[in-house]
């Protein structure tokens, strides 16, 4: 196994579940400080919701020994040889290689923050927030820097998440966003409403902005953020970009890589045309079931479910990873987030013609206390009404309404099949017309009415 | 139509929207003092959640009337003549009778709590919940009344959640239930944990006892509620022992009834055999697509998209009401409470060999904030493996994770299938693997290992 995080571990963990260690030796090289932690949690340790960090660690190196895995931390992996079918290693601590030969591999490499290639990117201050070990080194430079001001560079999830993070911290914080809103996962007149609820927050969000250095000051730290007509200055940068799949290895190794870079797999997360290489987690692409197309999808969940695929078809048994609708939900304070399937411009791009609507209603009856507002956007295909996406920003309880959209795209249904759905009701929990249904209802018509 | 609350007014609107006052006249008739009113949220407005009674409100009859609508209230319709296609209506006010000839009619008279046929049993201070008009009569002898001591009678959704409204109300609150455990529309193991839960709210519970008399004191006033072996004394009863059709016109009318004593109806929701005669709402039989059984089931939900599907029917148009998977969401203050498709008991009645698995998770990753335990129960058929239920009894974020097990019920999805369902993951909305997804893998595991 080449990483020791979530598909990493996960496919070690399911593989040992079903071959003892007379049957099977598992070796499990990670380079970093940490196993099987939740890189998700990451802005909440530093926003100071999770007290410290070793609550993000599922299974320590010691509890993987414990399962006769061994697993080698700080020990990075620095070639892998098919035709010999071996992997060349590095000790990290003492400088040591030594090549080690595999029947089976597992490359769980995961993904890297991406780090705009421009002057002032590594100074000290300037912070991506991909691993253990990169929180850590931010939370120590938060803990050591006088300065309140924050910027944050990107707005998507973990961009929005790093700027409460850094409000819960106290900082004045600026993000700056090269879309024309944030949550470029949304399209953008469902990413306004986010827009909106950051300002609330505090967060001064600049849109359709380019990034063209960082600035240094004393002793080299970082002290502003340029774009091309302003300076906005910072003690501290964080850089939330995006990650790209760290691909590296299986690229030098003559691997099959896809249009986003990542490894490309078959339906059981073995790498095309290698019987006996698996690979799954940040580094591959997947499936995308609605358009069809493979996307790179960073997300725990996936790498837990690959490493529980890959773990059973090493372990000598059978299992597949059908692919993924894209379903993502997330938070910023009090305003829920969530999408799953297409964008308009995403259909726009599989070549489907589309309706789109947009309803708002509440999250419970709007009678009962803290009904919060709740706006549903769907897509469905004209003709057919079958659903492609949905797309929600709201109070409390609205984002993991997304599930039952994920589930229907799934399964298939069309809009209109899902207007007599039988969702859960009672006061509390939605109005007697759950939100999805209103929002299948108004597409229905809108498809009704469209021409083909 | 007869009767002017959820379903009868759904209808009578979406017939208007459909058809102009020059095209089709539109009669409603309702007996009691308020229309199109949400009957779901009485034990919110009696525990103060809800302020005042209006809100429960969604029309008044002077809205529906300015819709062209001509609701006739306190009017009860006492008599179908389906030979001669009129009904007949007594002013409750001023007592005058007359006779109103239909093209069609739509029967929406909707469900009576059931009163044992005790002595005492309609004492002052004994009360349902059924009607705003209850709600009212409850509150007023809430009000002027000392005593402090509250019994209900049944521990189903009604009574869980009029326990909470007097709990609210500072009352010292017993249920008295029939059953072994609360809420008898979950499994006994599953009810156990809201047993549990009451009981921490300060909540007397006692199971397994019926009751045989209500005693009166002063003035006929209830003073306790009697079983076998005990008295416990009372300063006000609720029965919320559940509901029947209210289907006594109906009957005496040769319409159609089934097991449960509702109408039974096709799938456009016509009563059957009867061309010009539709009903909906809490007078009919419901189809159960899991067990493809007639079920009577009283939610405003489904009252409000019978509504909808009759009134386009009578419009002119063309919908159906396809059934139900018998989902209902609830709650005991922070503890929330769902279910959906067959339980172990109905699955046993319908001929369904299948395993039950119960886990425990959390609503939230594990090491964020506030995340609460949550049980789920989970039955799959042996052999095919197909979804066939789910329970839920957990905190904050539970209850509405059954609208994934609906859609996959609806969808007719396998354990298997859902076990890589693409669900919304973030560390403040999910664990990496949602609860629901750990019982699919759970109940595949059994599946396989059963017999058929």
């Amino acid at each position: 196994m080449i990483g020791g995080d979530a598909a990493g571990m996960s496919a070690a963990s399911q593989a040992r579940r079903m071959r003892g260690p007379d049957e099977l030796e598992i070796v499990a090289f990670e380079r970093g400080h940490f196993s099987s932690y939740s890189a998700c949690g990451i802005p909440y340790w530093v926003g100071g919701d999770v007290p410290e960090r070793n609550r993000l660690i599922a299974r320590s190196p010691a509890e993987h020994r414990e399962r006769a895995i061994d697993l080698r931390m700080r020990t990075e992996v620095t070639e892998i040889d098919v035709a010999g079918a071996r992997v060349r290693s590095l000790d990290l601590e003492t400088g040591a290689e030594e090549w080690t030969s595999y029947d089976k591999l597992v490359i769980a490499t995961g993904a890297r923050p991406i780090r705009p290639d421009l002057p002032g990117v590594d100074a000290p201050g300037v912070h991506g927030v991909q691993t253990l070990d990169d929180g850590q080194a931010l939370l120590d430079t938060l803990a050591t820097t006088e300065g309140r001001r924050a910027v944050v560079v990107g707005a998507g999830y973990i961009g929005v998440e790093m700027a409460e993070a850094l409000i819960n911290r106290g900082y004045e914080v600026t993000v700056v966003n090269r879309g024309k809103e944030p949550m470029s996962t949304l399209d953008p007149d469902m990413g306004r409403l986010v827009h909106t609820a950051m300002e609330n927050l505090g967060v001064t969000m600049v849109n359709d902005a380019e990034i063209t250095k960082l600035l240094t000051g004393d002793a080299g730290r970082v002290r502003a953020v340029a774009t091309e007509d302003t300076e906005y200055p910072a003690d501290v940068v964080v850089l939330g970009i995006g990650v790209r799949p760290e691909t590296t290895l299986a690229r030098a190794a003559g691997l099959p890589l896809g249009d986003h870079g990542g490894l490309l797999t078959d339906l059981a997360m073995r790498v095309r045309g290698h019987e006996n290489i698996w690979a799954g987690g940040d580094c591959v692409e997947v499936l995308e079931l609605i358009s069809g197309r493979e996307r790179h999808i960073a997300l725990g969940t996936h790498a837990n479910k690959h490493g529980q695929v890959i773990g059973s078809n090493v372990g000598g048994g059978y299992a597949t990873f059908p692919g993924v609708v894209g379903t993502a939900v997330s938070k910023v304070c009090d305003l829920e987030i969530a999408r799953t399937g297409l964008r308009e411009k995403d259909a726009h791009r599989a070549g489907l013609r589309f309706e789109a609507v947009t309803i708002e209603s509440t999250s419970r009856a709007g009678y009962y206390p803290d009904a919060d507002l709740m706006t549903v956007k769907m897509l469905a295909e004209r003709r057919t009404g079958r659903l492609l996406g949905v797309q929600i920003v709201g109070g409390e309880g609205a984002a993991k309404r997304v599930d039952i959209a994920a589930v229907a795209l799934t399964a298939g249904m069309t809009v209109e099949q899902m207007t007599y759905l039988d969702l859960g009701y009672a006061p509390p929990f939605s109005p007697v017309w759950d939100p999805i249904l209103v929002a299948a209802r108004k597409a229905v018509t809108a498809v009704r009415r469209s021409a083909p």
